[in-house]
């Protein structure tokens, strides 16, 4: 048995994490081992990585932000993914090159392709067997988290950012056919939870 | 008048902390404004990066460090070299990129061509006007720091670190020879400050 490299990515409150729960449990009915893990922050050196961008009191350059979380990835892989992968398990990944591709092009201070090729080279040009995307209207996951509807002018301008990550995101599935599995999260969860298992199963 | 970014770069124990104040002293009496700096960790942030490098209980993979050290450098360039430059001063800088390409060159983990795109990366390309390489015998710079001579097996295998990294900077200063002042650090201070002085003269 060889081990897989799945990867879920979507917008905060696009049901990333419910996916993945019941995604474990069914590959792990097969009898799978399953390493749920997530980026940033999956192992403890990335936490203190995360810590120092996220508490530094000052501003951080946006290239040395970039490097930092390219660090935390790297050590990620080296550290937890690679030798999962290794031994033959399955690693479930909340969040990789994808999301950082992604939130970068939106905030529109560095080029995607340059995240894309830091990561890369980060990783050692590992890529996912398969990214699942979960793909949903912006102001539907943003309602999911908040339970609200009404935004202030800061709130409307985040909103345009999440909807730029959206397009992000569609865009680089569309780049990747093969590597995505693109699907609508307003959908049901037992459905989605079953189009994921249908994609994955011919992976095993 | 526009500003100058002199590097200086060496073993340890060859003399760059000396030189560097000697040579800030002399283009102080020029009436210039020098900025005094170092890698790693030439701003607050960069020594919390530096601290979270050396202090950590653990292994870090070899990517990861090297990500976390282009870090350092692309936050320090960005607010506090370049704007210096800007501003027309004279930033005077112990280690930087070369430090990075000789000495990884030396530990034989990572190619010393992907560190310096890694550094080119973080820092938007940014060169020396000028490296000033105080060159000196392995050996030498070690019986400064240490006032002995013998040495243990580690010890041994230390100095042959130091040879390579000693081997790899003579490269990198033989590939850009109109970037690098090459010296040998076993001359005498006032000869060394005047050749210094006397090529800089020509940059002002």
């Amino acid at each position: 048995m060889t081990g897989l490299f799945l990867t879920i990515e979507g917008g905060d409150g696009s049901g990333k994490s419910t996916q993945s729960a019941l995604l474990a449990e069914w590959l792990e009915a097969q009898g799978r081992t399953v390493v749920l893990t997530r980026e940033p922050g999956g192992t403890d050196f990335g936490l203190e990585v995360r810590d120092l961008v996220l508490h530094w009191h000052g501003d951080i350059s946006p290239r040395a932000e970039a490097l930092l979380y390219a660090a935390d990835r790297a050590h990620h892989i080296a550290t937890k993914v690679r030798p999962a992968l290794d031994r033959g398990e399955i690693v479930l990944q909340d969040r990789y090159l994808d999301s950082s591709v992604a939130y970068q092009g939106a905030g529109r201070v560095l080029e995607p392709a340059e995240i894309r090729n830091l990561s890369l080279w980060a990783t050692e040009g590992l890529l996912p067997d398969l990214t699942i995307l979960l793909d949903l209207d912006e102001s539907i996951g943003r309602d999911r988290l908040k339970e609200r509807t009404k935004y202030d002018r800061l709130e409307a301008e985040e909103q345009a950012f999440h909807a730029r990550v959206r397009v992000g995101y569609l865009a680089l599935a569309t780049a990747e056919p093969d590597r995505f599995l693109v699907l609508d999260a307003s959908d049901d969860l037992d459905s989605l939870a079953s189009a994921i298992r249908e994609r994955v199963s011919k992976l095993l």
